[in-house]
């Protein structure tokens, strides 16, 4: 696998555009639309807020019914969420409207949208994008770039990959673009992703495949705890790289699910790199426990405690706080557990087989200065082990969510 | 019942005593002693937390043996927790001390600790303290109130209550205290409340409804989200009113229970209200649900989200965040949802079945610039209903956490 310049138009025969529609205020681009020269395979995830956006209920249909899809559209600046009746509308407004001018069938357009929820989607300005866009599609890295940027919200920077590999003699290409930042939770909480890849794959095999690697990524991040009506990770396959389809279970299959493994923790970490006001990058490494889905939960205990954010942007090495967000979290002997924290400045342990270390404030001050910290626990002799990330909780971010909507 | 002035001297037979023993630096009153002239029966509820601070396990096997209690031993600056043998010593030093200095027998000794994990108790500062208190205990409504000042930690105001109530031809009283204020959560999580009566009653009938009591109060507040090594509610109950036992299902069980209800809620509101960095009190009101523990989900859901909580930091109007705070705690159909926010200013409607509700945004910001907000939401025609508290989160709270420790 080899990781490459690009994105989502990395892989053969998807084309992109990205630009301002009309939704946000000022010139910011705010529509995407991503078109599949070829039918695409697709799989998905979705949030597991029992609210669900109108646009987010539509495609579960689509997934649902295994149709093959083609287009894409996105819109940022507005969620179409809790908009009723009005909102399905718009979603089969935007969607006939994409079905009518690209010449595919309504089966094959996949809608999402993020923002603010409840004010109706100016649906007009978002028809008009799309039969603008539709004539300005193309394969370049910049289109791709472009439609990256059109999904951001609170986002600071554009989030995309690109990578290739060999499956049978053929190079198989995998291109993708998320949005975060705010509400970032495990379990995809508004958070948007979409991978696009020209490898030939059944869609059972596919799905499988790509619920495993979200597990292990999206599920893994948490900025603030919130999870959204929104949430969507995608991918669309459109067997242009003509490999022999993938088998489950064999070494194909395995270099696959490594690079959408890849392609997806590198987006579910850029989330989190850019989580609102972030100043830390925390990455947090369970091992020893009991099973890996216990380690998940440690892990994700860890990422989402207010009281460890809020530590970890006080530059304060305080591990009791890592201690009880686990217990918190599930079932711990903390008289096992061993805690060391890791950055480019050095590492410093703070608890040996449950005996806190007399460490050095001062160095640890200097370690935890780093933007990036690891944070290994092991916590007993299981075989379990998990990562998660997640990232401080600044001034910054209660700045900007007091002042998100208005 | 009657509300009067004092809190946990007020019952007969209560005497108590708090200042500073040398735990915290400078002079901060750090160590309360809390002391019944008559052995008391005893109901508690602690934290869910898999980690417990070595005075809670202590506790616990109090509580469970049943025996009356005499003595309680509070510190505040050090939570006792994750500290190993080291820590159970600690409390067993401190239990003889006070065994011995007041006469009772170790079993009859209570104690509870507050503040940061993982640093040994200055044991010896506590154990000299409790010797000195000893001599000082008073039945005064200054001793009461010094203990409640003891036990603070971020707490900004002491936080105690008392009432009276007539049972069976006598007054029963009863007082109580409590700390907050950070990393308050549902189930219990790092707070103290101590409660005394001097009422006539089974300790398994006590358990009972404070149990009940304890469910509807500290369950039902959220600061932070996290929960602490070391919450404990506590009853004692000597006896020195001499009314005839209360009786499960008699006029007398239900006017006490509403009087421990009134405490309870009373001290848990004052510790949302004083919650670290709050700048408004929340409470919500849920009616319509299915079933009321359907509907303590939706109103947790909601004060511990902190979309939600740095909403009313900003003082916006997102009724979105309370929606899909909502549908992430619950299966919800928004779309028989009514919103209603008051406060001393006026009503705002933001939703009305799931119709969004054409609002001032003017008139909305000035509703919600009051301290006290109460947030009704209707989720249905089901008779489920349930109160929850909460406070916004505000840059003071991080300020307050990133720096805690050091």
């Amino acid at each position: 696998m080899r990781k490459v310049a690009g994105g989502i138009t990395y892989p053969r025969g998807f084309l992109a555009m990205g630009a301002h529609a009309g939704i946000k205020s000022g010139s910011k681009k705010d529509l995407a639309l991503l078109f599949s020269e070829a039918p695409a395979v697709a799989a998905a995830a979705f949030t597991t807020n029992s609210v669900k956006a109108a646009p987010v209920l539509w495609d579960i249909e689509r997934i649902q019914s295994q149709h093959p899809l083609r287009v894409v559209v996105v819109n940022s600046g507005n969620a179409n969420a809790c908009t009723g009746l009005q909102g399905e509308q718009s979603v089969r407004k935007t969607v006939e409207t994409a079905a009518q001018v690209l010449g595919v069938s309504r089966d094959e357009v996949f809608v999402s949208s993020t923002g603010v929820i409840g004010t109706p989607l100016p649906v007009d300005e978002v028809c008009l994008g799309v039969r603008q866009f539709a004539q300005l599609l193309s394969d370049s890295p910049a289109a791709g770039r472009d439609a990256a940027e059109a999904i951001m919200t609170t986002d600071t920077v554009v989030k995309q990959v690109a990578v290739e590999l060999p499956i049978g003699g053929k190079v198989v290409r995998i291109g993708g673009m998320a949005k975060g930042s705010g509400m970032i939770h495990p379990n995809m909480a508004t958070m948007l992703a979409f991978l696009s890849t020209d490898a030939v794959i059944d869609p059972l095999i596919l799905q499988e495949m790509f619920q495993q690697s979200v597990a292990k990524s999206y599920n893994m991040i948490s900025v603030d705890g919130d999870q959204s009506t929104n949430d969507t990770a995608l991918i669309l396959a459109n067997g242009l790289a003509e490999n022999e389809a993938i088998q489950l279970d064999t070494k194909e299959a395995r270099d696959f699910q490594d690079a959408l493994d890849y392609m997806n923790t590198y987006l579910a970490k850029a989330i989190v790199r850019d989580g609102e006001g972030a100043t830390k990058f925390l990455e947090i490494q369970i091992s020893g426990a009991e099973s890996d889905e216990v380690a998940r939960r440690f892990a994700r205990g860890i990422a989402r405690s207010n009281l460890v954010k809020t530590a970890f942007f006080g530059e304060d090495a305080n591990w009791g706080r890592l201690v009880s967000a686990m217990g918190q979290a599930g079932p711990l002997d903390w008289t096992v557990v061993t805690i060391e924290i890791q950055s480019q400045v050095g590492t410093v342990q703070l608890m040996t087989q449950g005996e806190p270390v007399r460490f050095d404030e001062d160095w640890a001050k200097r370690v935890l200065t780093a933007r990036d910290l690891t944070i290994h626990l092991s916590v007993g002799s299981g075989a379990g082990a998990a990562t998660a990330w997640g990232c401080d909780l600044s001034c910054e971010y209660v700045r900007i969510n007091g002042n998100y909507r208005t």
